[in-house]
């Protein structure tokens, strides 16, 4: 143990860029772009001092931290209660371990807990989002973004989604992929049948100009549990989804426009909910 | 002149990467990165079949293209009626000019023409969006796609905005950042003066619990024409621009969380307007 701490948390220099101790943070452009996969290492990492804190508060419990001295202290009094070392090293030794210059300064890493069952996340939620083929990490975390500000109590995924755990993911997400709850669809869409049972409403969402617009869907939803069905760019949802929800909504749009960013889309959809 | 044409346009075949005719798609990453500056090339450079055909639907006709057989087909009818040449070459020799694989597989390069007077692009607007210290292209691509999709008529830009013309800001917007119109704000805030002599009501969006939500303050402006006033994400719009505006305006958030992306947030203020 080192006689260098920083309120509770155990402070380490770090001096030599080869240290294994630090492997943990190593070369992340390269390896491990799939932590999700049991070849992956199965770490979550968070950049910067926000989406650090967010960490913290999380389920997601950091097991070590790599950052400048600057960033220790402005993480300050978030780090007491947290029972991990604090690797200490200049922007030039970092960007060494890391492989790139990484101006957010510091960096936390998680191990990945067992998934939440969906029955975990749909007890108490009244606002979900539920997304298939989402498979773009920025998409990805941005509707995590959005989810937390615009009031939505869980993500589902059903087929086709990226890892909302990844780093860019969880960058973009501003932490909150690590906050909002989210559950996978074990049986896809079957488990849509568990959202229906537990009285949600399944609202899909589609460019069709047949279908009804968001306000007009949304009117007749306020007291009722909702469900927001998004696709990805371009395909949309697939044909069986969209067979088995019960509302077919849309934005309107621009004549000669295509459609919206799936972010942008869901955050319309998710603003429309709460309005 | 090649006899080698594809309709009316002319078909050329570049096979050394090192051909000079195609100088204006060299090493896209590391040259030109600031095309708008006195000693950047002014290009304008479309890339995908989506966006070069918005770009040839434009004020911003293009001077030449590149790319693949495939991609030449798929451009088609498109094409007839440009007076450019298409660069013909493999997917390698692309990769070996443009400097990166491009799987959008073409390039369309134009010249950038003489900007839009603010005068021209309000002159029968009557939705504007009005941007401060927007200095992410991404972000600036879009809100782009964003106006175009949701009904937004012009784009004013204040001070601190990046180039709505760059590579990127023109490919996140899906080449609307060629098509909807844009000017920028030679007297910044002084130009608001112009927009309110119009008849403009300049609603600043701001995190402030205070303002007016975007539906309560979107509600009595139905007849009226709108300027919405959108700042950077973090520092917002200046405090000279807060006090030039006439509502100050408030995205409903989730208590805990910090502000939505630039984009989103303009997103959310536009469809507010359209609904």
């Amino acid at each position: 143990m080192s006689d260098n701490t920083f309120g509770a948390i155990e402070v380490v220099d770090i001096t030599d860029p080869g240290d294994p101790r630090v492997d943990d943070f190593r070369d992340l452009n390269s390896v491990d772009r799939r932590p999700d996969l049991p070849s992956g290492k199965g770490l979550v990492i968070a950049e910067g001092v926000l989406v650090a804190q967010r960490m913290i508060a999380s389920r997601f419990t950091p097991h070590a931290f790599l950052g400048t001295d600057r960033r220790l202290a402005e993480l300050g009094d978030d780090l007491s209660g947290v029972r991990a070392p604090f690797y200490r090293a200049t922007a030039e030794v970092m960007a060494e371990v890391v492989g790139f210059h990484l101006n957010r300064g510091v960096l936390a890493a998680a191990r990945r807990p067992p998934e939440l069952a969906l029955a975990e996340v749909l007890d108490g939620a009244s606002t979900v989002a539920v997304l298939e083929g989402v498979n773009d990490h920025e998409n990805l975390g941005s509707i995590f973004r959005n989810a937390a500000g615009l009031g939505v109590d869980a993500v589902i995924f059903g087929s086709g989604c990226a890892d909302p755990l990844y780093r860019r993911a969880v960058r973009v997400s501003m932490g909150h992929a690590l906050l909002v709850p989210f559950a996978r669809a074990g049986h896809w869409p079957a488990d849509l049948g568990e959202l229906r049972e537990r009285g949600f409403r399944l609202l899909a969402m589609t460019p069709d100009p047949a279908a009804q617009t968001l306000a007009e869907a949304m009117a007749g939803l306020a007291g009722a549990k909702v469900a927001m069905l998004v696709g990805a760019e371009g395909p949309g949802l697939t044909e069986t989804v969209m067979r088995a929800s019960d509302v077919r909504v849309r934005i309107p749009m621009s004549r000669g426009t295509d459609s919206l960013n799936v972010a942008t889309a869901a955050a319309l959809a998710f603003y429309e909910r709460a309005r």
